[in-house]
């Protein structure tokens, strides 16, 4: 319906908006405090981790967020601040209080995110120095730094931008996204800051980030693993000009549309870029009783430690998607499925299909690999995106908090 | 209550029963095909997998043991006859044709399991060759043999027997059992044949069969997967001569105590043999709001592929383990719940304890690691059984079809 090209711009790609980032010694080495400030006020929106524990940050985002407003993400790699109890609060909080004092805003304007061990306090003193510094470093250009700080176990830093008309004016969405583990969906995520110039309402801002993170980040699997700390958050400062979007109509549909193909190349990114991986694994099932259910057997194939091995060692041992599917609890026909494994058929009516091993292992090379099952009793379909296991998942895990 | 000395004899210590193994080809190498065979007629009792797919032989022995008989348990390795087809369907027949009729019982009183890769069909010349062979190897020492023809990636056998009295009488209970990988609770478990001189009745022995298994071998998990293929047999000839145990009563309830230990000893060994572990991983929940959310957060923590492969590395990562229970969706109040590590306290009411990284270094290093965790909404605990996630897995996995 919509066709839009996404480009590797980022959160500084729309107007109005300035980001920075610095080296506070949160990390051992490298950039690890991102700022991102819209020049003028904005609109917000965010989604959060549904973990039943909650980092310090994610509460008070939470609650900063709930009216709808927002001018700056400030954002920390190397600790979590999840159960890190009351003062774990207390720094999410200050945190909030000296970006809010360095901008010139209030605390409330200020949104909150922090990757990296979890039980670790926050170390404020240097939050403390580093902030008035960030502030310092803001300019327009400052959107691909931004993506570079808030990077943990990620190999590459990414953020994406897309250009597109509404009613003849030209608005941009830019967005940056980090996490490579810990990542399953419902909250997929990971952090991720999105911002747009297109003036746009609360409601119509809500709706279509709900939407797009539903088709995409959602669907995004590395190791099953949901964290204390997920959270997009989008800002949405108007500085395009355009006839402001409302919660219903053609506009609307046309920015959600774009606003799911920038998410869907996040998407796409994290997953490829999975702790360890050597490939991107996409799943597809069809034929469920209905989406919840689809999902289920998606995740459950994306999820499964044998399938992922033999996706890394590309070993034709389709039997495993079975496995993993019909384990899951949802609803199947044994006698009436099908599997496709690296584009080849495998089981076709519940029977096994002949195919030639050797052309597997070449189809199973290639960096990108797809499984598709038919569960035979329905209509719904889904797909989701994930990676494969190797050798390296285990070196970055079992070993990650020295 | 009941205190049992676990020994490591196996399913011949029994009275009555002999066992045999061969190597029929079905691997490429090594003992590959085990019967067990008792001479006078033996009720029995079996638990399947709940897995949507189910292989052939698993359909063909819930009809068998239906009735509550058998004679014979024939179990091969190096395929796992799932995923077959019609095919696959009337070669399990055949397997149990041949073994009955070489055993002089009839097919109904043979029961069938099959280990290996999926999607494959049997190839039935080599099993019709090394039934009538596997048939003369039967002996009253064969048990450890047999333990060893149903390994495939195991890399230790694993068979263990108990004596007790029962009213004066001495009776005896023996097993055997595989399973490295593809285990995950609720049939958790691989292949498991018991065998016992104890005279019991139908209903009896199918109690204390899912009492014990419940408590051990549903509570075990490697990587979260459950095959098409899990089945637990029990054969009772009753060859011991004690008093019939029925179906209630202080007999039965001692019968189920030392059926609960041996299955808890199998539980252990298959855990610490997990695919490529290197250490047994413990996982206690108490706290829970019922049995079933206890069972949950202790299986997400222990399936947990952060938490697995912390334990690996001997890394003091308490914080995924807070991580994995908040994610699987169980009730739990973060303000209030604890957690220990590798026995060192790590939350207390949900706020952090400082501790002694290196201390906790030290006791990851152990061959067993325990983490504990109180969710603080109820009453009900449990305690699951698995192992950590290393190289190894990835090795034994990414190449197991070839």
């Amino acid at each position: 319906m919509f066709d839009f090209h996404i480009e590797t711009g980022s959160v500084t790609t729309p107007k109005g908006f300035l980001a920075g980032a610095v080296a506070s010694g949160l990390k051992a080495q490298g950039l690890d405090l991102a700022l991102v400030y819209s020049m003028i006020p904005a609109q917000a929106a965010a989604i959060f981790t549904v973990n039943k524990v909650q980092a310090a940050p994610v509460i008070l985002s939470r609650n900063h967020v709930a009216n709808g407003q927002a001018r700056a993400v400030i954002i920390n790699a190397g600790c979590a601040n999840a159960c890190t109890g009351d003062q774990g609060m207390a720094d999410a909080q200050e945190t909030a209080a000296i970006t809010a004092k360095v901008l010139g805003v209030a605390p409330q304007e200020i949104l909150v995110a922090s990757t990296g061990v979890i039980g670790r306090p926050l170390q404020m003193d240097k939050l403390r120095r580093a902030i008035p510094e960030v502030n310092r470093q803001l300019s327009p250009q400052g959107g691909e730094e931004a993506a570079r700080a808030i990077m943990t176990t990620d190999t590459v830093a990414k953020h994406f931008s897309v250009t597109f008309a509404l009613a003849g004016v030209e608005v941009h969405i830019g967005a940056m996204a980090k996490g490579s583990g810990m990542i399953n969906p419902n909250m997929a995520t990971m952090l991720c800051a999105i911002t747009t110039d297109a003036a746009i309402s609360a409601a119509g801002l809500d709706s279509a980030l709900r939407t797009a993170v539903n088709q995409t980040l959602n669907r995004l699997t590395v190791d099953g693993e949901m964290s204390t700390n997920d959270t997009v958050f989008i800002l949405a400062n108007g500085a395009a000009g355009n006839p402001r979007i409302e919660s219903e109509g053609a506009p609307l549909q046309q920015f959600t549309a774009a606003l799911t193909q920038i998410c869907l190349a996040l998407t796409r990114a994290i997953a490829a870029d999975g702790e360890g991986a050597s490939k991107l694994f996409i799943v597809e099932v069809t034929g469920a009783r209905d989406e919840e259910q689809a999902h289920q057997a998606a995740k459950a194939i994306a999820n499964s430690a044998l399938v992922k091995t033999a996706i890394f060692g590309r070993d034709p041992n389709w039997g495993r998607v079975v496995q993993a599917a019909g384990a899951c609890g949802v609803e199947m026909d044994a006698n009436r499925m099908s599997v496709d494994f690296a584009g080849m058929a495998v089981v076709r009516k519940g029977q096994p299909v002949p195919f030639d091993a050797e052309a597997m292992r070449t189809a199973l090379s290639a960096k990108e690999v797809q499984a598709q099952m038919d569960l035979a009793v329905g209509a719904a379909t889904t797909r989701v995106y994930s990676c494969d296991l190797t050798y390296d998942y285990i070196k970055i895990n079992a070993d990650y908090t020295t």
